[in-house]
């Protein structure tokens, strides 16, 4: 989104807000791409073409899929209306950034092909059956399959000059994101993404992540190096002075867990939706 | 992967097997790299530099997080006999190219970082909870994120003329792969991404995916549309007749979701995995 492209080792300090200790031994334009991704919560009132979308979604169609399942749909939400309605789901802190978006992609956790697969075969073979519903790995297998599709079309919006946010909010009241897309019975609104072109004056930057010490591990996982993040509290809360926020990442950590933030965000009541659109989560 | 760039017209036309009906306003090479994207699983024996690695994960850690959750690590596993390990919980089929592939990187839901965070905020504020380890969304949280922090891997690696495999059968036992890495009794290993230089004799290609038609809908959802995969079920059969592979999507689904599918993969069994790891899924 820069004419002037910074170095690989300018990229990598911005992302871990420090000396990440190694040297990148090969470089290209996709990894620029991937390393200066944030989020976009402020948007220019310029459209998204159509046949951009469509390109960004042959993009997240060419991701890996579970089995070859392909259990994952998308509903490219336009309408101003709809967005208003996607917005209140969203709450108050997310609905301006949703009502303004150019497009909305509802992203779905979609079993309607494999059950119209299953049904037909049942017509020859009657004791066929879709025994896979009935257990939690099926909806593990969407969840991630949508985190896969959705991460490409992320990569592919901002290779073309766009940027996006992901809207986990939607979840906030799955049912009522049916409705608004007029999913059927069996299809479930799992995240969404806005996508559309920044406002260059939104105050917000790359935002850093833990140490890579803490991320990656080599052959064994270690426990101390993973929690070993004291560090990362006081880079981030520097990026969030930076903007004239308060808060640490522990702080903010305890206060998106805890009771309160559950049952304001609604996520006791997800397991009863998953069930209603024929999940038995064994 | 080729010196030769395919025009976008033909990379569309081989990710759906069939015309797809628009055209891409603009392209780049960022594109060019997420059309391409196949699954590979046969490697040349060239091991993959620590760095190589180190720059793949950088992207990963790049993407987008969960409310700033940072739920996700990943173990980097190099050694012979772990990967000999992971190559029979994978089975018979995944067996070879797991142990062969010259990095298996082991993705994990790691909620330590927020139990540290919680316990320490407890000394001072007991009544501080950790609730949403409760609830089912945590764990799908951890699925989706694993998924766009695994997809940025994929792309990384890529770009850097390196290819990659989905392993999603390292669930077949997750338990026995915290094993083999030392993960600790929170952290639950969810997915497994071979890394390492493809074998061009591999007998693979782009496979396509269901008509655009039936995966993205225009403001409401469509059934019909997204059912319509009787034309797709023909394009696939003939990719699997191109490698001597007999069979079509439909029945490759129905085989794959049935009872005997499900306990093979003991995919039955996770629920009381992922419970024991701490997480309730109410």
């Amino acid at each position: 989104m820069t004419d002037q492209s910074p170095t690989p080792a300018e990229l990598l300090a911005a992302r871990y807000g420090s000396d990440p200790g190694f040297d990148p031994p090969q470089w290209n334009q996709t990894l620029t791409t991937l390393l200066q991704h944030r989020s976009v919560r402020r948007w220019l009132d310029r459209p998204v073409s159509e046949d951009t979308i469509r390109t960004i979604v042959a993009a997240a169609q060419s991701a890996s899929t579970s089995s070859n399942k392909q259990i994952v749909s998308v509903v490219a939400v336009r309408d101003a209306e709809q967005k208003r309605a996607l917005a209140e789901v969203g709450g108050p802190r997310q609905a301006a950034h949703i009502s303004t978006a150019p497009v909305v992609l509802v992203w779905l956790i979609d079993t309607s092909r494999i059950r119209a697969s299953v049904e037909r075969a049942r017509r020859e073979k009657p004791v066929i059956e879709y025994t896979a519903a009935e257990y939690l790995d099926e909806v593990l297998v969407g969840a991630c399959d949508v985190g896969i599709n959705a991460q490409n079309a992320v990569i592919a919006a901002r290779s073309l000059g766009l940027g996006t946010c992901f809207l986990g909010s939607l979840r906030n009241d799955a049912e009522r994101v049916g409705e608004i897309i007029g999913a059927p019975e069996h299809v479930v609104p799992f995240v969404g993404l806005e996508i559309g072109y920044a406002d260059p004056e939104e105050p917000a930057g790359v935002k850093p992540r833990i140490p890579q010490g803490a991320y990656l591990h080599w052959d064994r996982y270690d426990a101390d190096a993973a929690t070993d993040v004291g560090e990362y509290d006081r880079i981030l809360a520097d990026y969030f002075a930076q903007y004239d926020q308060p808060g640490s990442w522990s702080a903010g950590l305890v206060s998106r867990v805890g009771p309160k933030a559950v049952k304001v965000a609604k996520r006791h009541l997800l397991r009863g939706v998953f069930e209603r659109a024929g999940f038995s989560l064994k």
